[in-house]
Protein backbone atom coordinates (compact mmCIF):
# COMPACT_ATOMS: atom_id res chain seq x y z
CA UNK A 1 0.00 0.00 0.00
CA UNK A 2 1.28 3.31 -0.51
CA UNK A 3 1.33 6.19 1.94
CA UNK A 4 -2.06 6.48 2.90
CA UNK A 5 -2.51 10.12 1.96
CA UNK A 6 -1.52 9.56 -1.43
CA UNK A 7 -5.09 7.30 -2.20
CA UNK A 8 -6.96 8.05 -4.95
CA UNK A 9 -9.04 5.24 -5.54
CA UNK A 10 -10.94 3.66 -2.60
CA UNK A 11 -12.28 0.47 -3.57
CA UNK A 12 -14.69 -1.20 -1.20
CA UNK A 13 -15.20 -4.83 -2.52
CA UNK A 14 -15.10 -8.15 -0.83
CA UNK A 15 -14.83 -10.70 -2.92
CA UNK A 16 -11.25 -11.09 -3.83
CA UNK A 17 -11.96 -12.27 -7.21
CA UNK A 18 -13.37 -8.86 -8.31
CA UNK A 19 -11.12 -6.67 -6.34
CA UNK A 20 -8.38 -8.55 -8.19
CA UNK A 21 -9.72 -8.38 -12.01
CA UNK A 22 -10.88 -4.21 -10.79
CA UNK A 23 -7.35 -4.07 -9.87
CA UNK A 24 -6.03 -5.41 -12.74
CA UNK A 25 -8.03 -3.18 -15.00
CA UNK A 26 -6.65 -0.11 -13.16
CA UNK A 27 -2.90 -1.44 -13.67
CA UNK A 28 -3.47 -2.30 -17.48
CA UNK A 29 -4.79 1.65 -17.83
CA UNK A 30 -1.66 2.63 -15.57
CA UNK A 31 -4.62 4.19 -13.27
CA UNK A 32 -3.65 1.94 -9.92
CA UNK A 33 -0.89 4.04 -8.52
CA UNK A 34 -2.54 4.78 -5.76
CA UNK A 35 -5.51 2.45 -5.09
CA UNK A 36 -6.22 0.95 -1.42
CA UNK A 37 -9.09 -1.80 -1.35
CA UNK A 38 -10.71 -2.37 1.52
CA UNK A 39 -12.95 -5.94 2.07
CA UNK A 40 -15.85 -4.02 3.95
CA UNK A 41 -18.09 -0.97 4.90
CA UNK A 42 -16.78 -0.47 8.04
CA UNK A 43 -12.80 -0.56 7.23
CA UNK A 44 -14.42 1.69 4.59
CA UNK A 45 -15.43 4.17 6.94
CA UNK A 46 -12.18 4.14 9.30
CA UNK A 47 -10.15 4.94 6.35
CA UNK A 48 -12.21 8.20 4.98
CA UNK A 49 -12.65 9.40 8.71
CA UNK A 50 -9.05 8.37 9.48
CA UNK A 51 -10.27 5.86 12.51
CA UNK A 52 -8.96 2.77 13.77
CA UNK A 53 -6.13 1.29 11.78
CA UNK A 54 -5.87 4.22 9.55
CA UNK A 55 -5.71 6.59 12.25
CA UNK A 56 -2.44 8.08 11.25
CA UNK A 57 -4.08 9.00 7.95
CA UNK A 58 -4.32 12.98 7.30
CA UNK A 59 -8.01 14.02 8.19
CA UNK A 60 -8.28 16.08 5.15
CA UNK A 61 -7.41 13.54 2.66
CA UNK A 62 -10.19 12.19 0.92
CA UNK A 63 -9.47 9.92 -2.28
CA UNK A 64 -10.86 11.26 -5.77
CA UNK A 65 -13.72 8.34 -6.18
CA UNK A 66 -14.99 5.63 -4.37
CA UNK A 67 -16.15 2.39 -6.15
CA UNK A 68 -18.25 0.81 -3.60
CA UNK A 69 -20.16 -2.69 -3.80
CA UNK A 70 -23.60 -2.81 -2.43
CA UNK A 71 -23.51 -6.17 -0.17
CA UNK A 72 -21.04 -5.61 1.94
CA UNK A 73 -19.75 -7.08 5.58
CA UNK A 74 -20.30 -4.97 8.42
CA UNK A 75 -21.42 -1.83 7.29
CA UNK A 76 -23.16 -2.60 4.07
CA UNK A 77 -22.45 0.00 0.55
CA UNK A 78 -26.14 1.70 1.42
CA UNK A 79 -25.15 3.08 4.52
CA UNK A 80 -21.95 3.89 3.59
CA UNK A 81 -23.66 6.07 0.74
CA UNK A 82 -25.98 6.96 3.26
CA UNK A 83 -23.38 8.47 6.00
CA UNK A 84 -21.21 9.95 2.99
CA UNK A 85 -23.77 12.13 1.67
CA UNK A 86 -24.79 13.24 4.53
CA UNK A 87 -21.69 14.78 5.75
CA UNK A 88 -20.83 18.26 4.06
CA UNK A 89 -17.21 17.60 4.12
CA UNK A 90 -17.54 13.98 2.47
CA UNK A 91 -20.50 14.21 0.09
CA UNK A 92 -18.09 16.31 -2.27
CA UNK A 93 -16.18 12.80 -2.91
CA UNK A 94 -17.43 10.97 -5.90
CA UNK A 95 -19.09 7.77 -5.35
CA UNK A 96 -19.58 5.25 -7.57
CA UNK A 97 -21.22 2.25 -6.62
CA UNK A 98 -20.16 -0.89 -8.82
CA UNK A 99 -22.69 -3.74 -8.44
CA UNK A 100 -24.08 -6.89 -9.67
CA UNK A 101 -27.48 -5.75 -8.56
CA UNK A 102 -29.81 -4.45 -11.12
CA UNK A 103 -32.39 -3.84 -8.81
CA UNK A 104 -34.72 -1.20 -9.69
CA UNK A 105 -35.14 -1.25 -6.26
CA UNK A 106 -31.03 -1.01 -5.38
CA UNK A 107 -30.48 1.65 -8.32
CA UNK A 108 -33.16 3.82 -7.18
CA UNK A 109 -32.47 3.73 -3.33
CA UNK A 110 -28.68 4.46 -4.13
CA UNK A 111 -29.69 7.68 -6.29
CA UNK A 112 -31.97 8.91 -3.60
CA UNK A 113 -29.08 8.38 -1.47
CA UNK A 114 -27.15 10.80 -3.55
CA UNK A 115 -24.67 8.04 -5.54
CA UNK A 116 -22.80 9.94 -8.35
CA UNK A 117 -23.01 7.28 -10.52
CA UNK A 118 -24.32 3.64 -10.73
CA UNK A 119 -22.85 0.55 -12.64
CA UNK A 120 -23.58 -2.96 -13.04
CA UNK A 121 -20.56 -5.26 -12.79
CA UNK A 122 -20.43 -7.23 -16.50
CA UNK A 123 -20.19 -10.63 -15.85
CA UNK A 124 -17.66 -11.62 -18.79
CA UNK A 125 -14.16 -10.70 -17.60
CA UNK A 126 -13.35 -8.63 -21.04
CA UNK A 127 -16.37 -6.62 -20.48
CA UNK A 128 -15.39 -6.00 -16.83
CA UNK A 129 -12.46 -4.92 -17.34
CA UNK A 130 -14.04 -2.60 -20.22
CA UNK A 131 -16.19 -1.10 -18.03
CA UNK A 132 -12.98 -0.74 -14.93
CA UNK A 133 -11.25 1.42 -17.26
CA UNK A 134 -14.04 3.01 -18.76
CA UNK A 135 -14.88 4.53 -14.83
CA UNK A 136 -11.35 4.88 -13.99
CA UNK A 137 -10.40 7.44 -17.55
CA UNK A 138 -13.90 9.14 -16.95
CA UNK A 139 -13.46 9.86 -13.43
CA UNK A 140 -10.01 10.07 -12.89
CA UNK A 141 -9.15 12.00 -16.15
CA UNK A 142 -12.24 13.81 -17.33
CA UNK A 143 -14.12 14.58 -14.15
CA UNK A 144 -13.15 17.42 -12.34
CA UNK A 145 -12.86 16.96 -8.04
CA UNK A 146 -12.34 18.88 -5.31
CA UNK B 1 -37.47 17.83 -31.63
CA UNK B 2 -38.83 14.55 -31.14
CA UNK B 3 -41.54 13.69 -28.70
CA UNK B 4 -41.20 15.27 -25.52
CA UNK B 5 -41.60 12.06 -24.00
CA UNK B 6 -38.67 10.14 -25.98
CA UNK B 7 -36.44 12.76 -24.97
CA UNK B 8 -33.17 11.27 -23.62
CA UNK B 9 -30.73 13.99 -23.37
CA UNK B 10 -31.52 17.47 -21.54
CA UNK B 11 -28.79 20.15 -22.91
CA UNK B 12 -29.20 23.14 -21.40
CA UNK B 13 -26.34 25.79 -22.59
CA UNK B 14 -26.88 29.23 -23.68
CA UNK B 15 -23.92 29.64 -26.32
CA UNK B 16 -25.06 28.59 -29.34
CA UNK B 17 -22.08 27.39 -30.50
CA UNK B 18 -21.53 25.16 -27.57
CA UNK B 19 -24.99 23.49 -27.92
CA UNK B 20 -24.34 23.17 -31.82
CA UNK B 21 -20.36 21.74 -30.99
CA UNK B 22 -22.32 19.19 -28.53
CA UNK B 23 -25.18 18.20 -30.74
CA UNK B 24 -22.50 17.33 -33.53
CA UNK B 25 -20.38 15.34 -31.12
CA UNK B 26 -23.66 13.30 -29.82
CA UNK B 27 -24.43 12.79 -33.58
CA UNK B 28 -21.32 11.38 -34.36
CA UNK B 29 -21.77 8.83 -32.25
CA UNK B 30 -24.74 7.88 -32.46
CA UNK B 31 -26.05 9.43 -29.27
CA UNK B 32 -28.18 12.05 -30.73
CA UNK B 33 -31.38 10.72 -32.02
CA UNK B 34 -33.45 12.11 -28.86
CA UNK B 35 -31.57 15.49 -27.53
CA UNK B 36 -33.71 18.65 -26.45
CA UNK B 37 -32.00 21.67 -26.06
CA UNK B 38 -32.80 24.75 -24.25
CA UNK B 39 -30.89 27.68 -23.89
CA UNK B 40 -32.35 28.84 -19.80
CA UNK B 41 -32.56 27.34 -16.98
CA UNK B 42 -36.29 28.64 -16.38
CA UNK B 43 -37.28 26.65 -19.90
CA UNK B 44 -34.59 23.75 -18.42
CA UNK B 45 -37.37 23.73 -15.26
CA UNK B 46 -40.60 24.05 -17.48
CA UNK B 47 -39.50 20.68 -19.44
CA UNK B 48 -38.48 18.77 -16.32
CA UNK B 49 -41.49 19.85 -14.68
CA UNK B 50 -44.16 19.77 -17.62
CA UNK B 51 -44.99 23.63 -17.29
CA UNK B 52 -45.76 26.45 -19.75
CA UNK B 53 -44.78 25.48 -23.25
CA UNK B 54 -44.16 21.94 -21.76
CA UNK B 55 -47.20 21.19 -20.36
CA UNK B 56 -48.35 18.52 -22.85
CA UNK B 57 -45.35 16.31 -21.59
CA UNK B 58 -46.10 13.27 -19.49
CA UNK B 59 -44.89 14.94 -15.76
CA UNK B 60 -43.02 10.98 -15.33
CA UNK B 61 -41.16 11.30 -17.99
CA UNK B 62 -37.73 12.41 -17.38
CA UNK B 63 -34.50 12.50 -19.37
CA UNK B 64 -31.99 10.09 -18.93
CA UNK B 65 -29.20 12.51 -18.11
CA UNK B 66 -29.15 16.10 -17.92
CA UNK B 67 -26.01 18.36 -19.09
CA UNK B 68 -26.13 21.63 -17.41
CA UNK B 69 -24.04 24.86 -18.43
CA UNK B 70 -23.99 26.98 -14.65
CA UNK B 71 -23.95 30.60 -16.34
CA UNK B 72 -26.97 30.64 -17.88
CA UNK B 73 -30.06 33.23 -18.52
CA UNK B 74 -33.05 33.58 -16.13
CA UNK B 75 -32.33 30.70 -14.11
CA UNK B 76 -28.76 30.14 -13.14
CA UNK B 77 -27.28 26.38 -13.19
CA UNK B 78 -26.69 26.22 -9.30
CA UNK B 79 -30.17 27.02 -8.70
CA UNK B 80 -31.46 24.38 -11.07
CA UNK B 81 -28.93 21.97 -9.67
CA UNK B 82 -30.55 22.73 -5.98
CA UNK B 83 -34.33 22.53 -7.13
CA UNK B 84 -33.69 19.32 -8.63
CA UNK B 85 -31.58 17.62 -6.42
CA UNK B 86 -34.27 18.69 -3.19
CA UNK B 87 -36.88 16.74 -4.71
CA UNK B 88 -37.15 14.03 -3.99
CA UNK B 89 -38.74 12.69 -7.50
CA UNK B 90 -36.02 14.16 -9.73
CA UNK B 91 -32.42 13.77 -7.94
CA UNK B 92 -32.22 10.50 -9.90
CA UNK B 93 -32.28 11.62 -12.79
CA UNK B 94 -27.86 12.41 -13.16
CA UNK B 95 -26.79 15.52 -13.83
CA UNK B 96 -23.31 16.51 -15.49
CA UNK B 97 -21.99 19.94 -15.50
CA UNK B 98 -20.85 20.88 -18.26
CA UNK B 99 -19.15 24.72 -17.80
CA UNK B 100 -16.18 26.43 -18.80
CA UNK B 101 -15.36 27.26 -15.15
CA UNK B 102 -12.38 25.74 -13.48
CA UNK B 103 -12.99 27.62 -10.26
CA UNK B 104 -12.71 25.94 -6.93
CA UNK B 105 -15.48 27.36 -5.16
CA UNK B 106 -18.08 26.44 -8.54
CA UNK B 107 -16.53 22.69 -8.35
CA UNK B 108 -16.97 22.86 -4.30
CA UNK B 109 -20.50 24.02 -4.32
CA UNK B 110 -21.83 22.10 -7.53
CA UNK B 111 -21.00 18.86 -5.74
CA UNK B 112 -22.43 20.07 -2.06
CA UNK B 113 -25.59 20.93 -4.18
CA UNK B 114 -25.42 17.31 -4.91
CA UNK B 115 -24.11 17.51 -8.73
CA UNK B 116 -23.28 13.72 -10.17
CA UNK B 117 -20.26 14.52 -12.06
CA UNK B 118 -18.73 18.17 -13.05
CA UNK B 119 -17.03 18.36 -16.51
CA UNK B 120 -14.81 21.19 -17.85
CA UNK B 121 -15.55 22.54 -21.27
CA UNK B 122 -12.19 22.12 -23.09
CA UNK B 123 -11.64 24.94 -25.09
CA UNK B 124 -10.38 22.84 -28.11
CA UNK B 125 -12.88 21.85 -30.55
CA UNK B 126 -11.62 18.67 -31.18
CA UNK B 127 -11.20 17.77 -27.11
CA UNK B 128 -14.72 19.15 -26.55
CA UNK B 129 -16.13 16.66 -29.10
CA UNK B 130 -14.66 13.91 -27.22
CA UNK B 131 -15.10 15.12 -24.10
CA UNK B 132 -18.75 14.86 -25.03
CA UNK B 133 -18.57 11.49 -26.36
CA UNK B 134 -17.03 10.34 -23.47
CA UNK B 135 -19.94 11.66 -21.51
CA UNK B 136 -22.23 10.46 -23.41
CA UNK B 137 -20.96 6.68 -23.61
CA UNK B 138 -20.32 6.70 -20.20
CA UNK B 139 -23.69 8.44 -18.76
CA UNK B 140 -25.59 6.81 -21.70
CA UNK B 141 -24.49 3.61 -21.74
CA UNK B 142 -22.13 2.23 -18.75
CA UNK B 143 -24.35 3.89 -16.12
CA UNK B 144 -27.67 2.66 -15.10
CA UNK B 145 -30.33 5.03 -14.69
CA UNK B 146 -33.94 4.20 -12.47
Amino acid sequence: MDNLSDIEILLVEDNPNDAEMALRALKQNNLSNEVLIVGDGEEALDYLYSRGKYADKCPDHHPKIILLDLKLPKVDGKEVLRILKNDPEKKIIPVIVLTSSQEESDILETYTLGVNSYIVKPVDFDNFVDAVREIGLYWLLLNQQF
